[in-house]
């Protein structure tokens, strides 16, 4: 029996925070850990931006809602769910990802969260633990699942390394160059077919 | 972060092998655990049953797709999976729950499955692992998630106890006087209104 564990942004739904930045036009939510390369600092001025021009979560949530899935991810999800076990594993955060979330009819999802007050005032970011990729493909393992898993990037890698098999889906050419152990699909349908081969072995 | 964990079979949907002895009129599929305690001489004695009268997979999915989920039991799911993860926890097998599965628009399911030939005969099953509901729940207490469990039966009650919260939702009575420190309730909204007083604390 298999589950199946994805990553969300770039696979199914377009980059959050950098959407948000276009969305709103604040060009300083646009920085990446490529620009700031300590998570919580990056994000901790992520929030201190968000407060300077007095962004509510609910406004975020506004910005996200318009917003669509990527082409095919819902007709993509549909036929996964039928298929078999699917979750997906993310690094984003709950609060963010509901929006979409609702278009994709609401598939298995584990990742971060946010805290607001009671304004709705994004007051800090909860982790939900270290490395949360691996150890949620580690937990389904001890369910006694086989696990194939698939992601864009670097952040997917451990969730690659302890599944039983995979995928790389859309890598940038440094993360293809760096393991080139994973097989590389770029699209949907081809992914959904290297799916069901795994599956139904 | 809570991740509710939910039996199956009498909660969303009907008992599902008492069904198929009464759609099929086979007599002998209607003894349960009450009548061969030992689970695994029960099953064997039910895949002879079914090849006795020549019932393939195929033919006992056709039966289970003439079933129905309980009444609101799609609306519960559905307003459950926007609010928080939801994973239902059965011991029942994928092949037999998938046509109500479909039904309820493929919530995250883990359970038994069942070993075929080419032929579509049963030839097995194959249980997860021992204790199942308990070990779903510990996985994802594993993943830093509080865990609320609701069934409504003996088998359930490891789930309850492992998980930070648990609920009897239509128990029998002996089911009941054996657990009293769990709150009981009877219907689908109630379940539903005290499932959003706990998530959302």
């Amino acid at each position: 029996m298999w589950i199946i564990c994805a990553d969300l942004e770039g696979v199914f739904v377009p980059e959050i925070w950098i959407n948000v930045a276009k969305k709103t036009g604040i060009d300083e939510l646009k920085l990446t850990t490529r620009d700031i390369k300590d998570y919580d600092q990056l994000m901790r001025y992520r929030l201190e931006i968000l407060d300077k021009h007095n962004l509510k979560l609910q406004d975020i949530q506004e910005v996200i809602n318009t917003l669509q899935p990527l082409p095919g991810a819902l007709d993509f999800i549909r036929e996964i769910r039928k298929l078999t076990r699917f979750a997906i594993v993310s690094d984003t955060f709950v609060e963010f990802a509901q929006p979409l979330m609702d278009k994709l009819e609401n598939p298995f999802l584990l990742c971060h969260s946010l805290e607001t007050d009671s304004t709705g005032r994004i007051t800090n970011y909860l982790l939900r633990q270290s490395d949360p990729k691996r150890k949620t493909v580690e937990a389904f393992k001890s369910l006694k699942y086989n696990v194939v898993a698939f992601g864009d990037s670097y952040n997917d890698v451990t969730m690659l390394q302890a599944a039983d098999r995979g995928i790389l889906f859309c890598p940038p050419d440094n993360v293809k160059a760096d393991f080139p152990q994973y097989p590389v699909v770029t699209d949907l349908q081809s992914l959904k077919e290297e799916l069901i081969k795994i599956v139904k072995q």
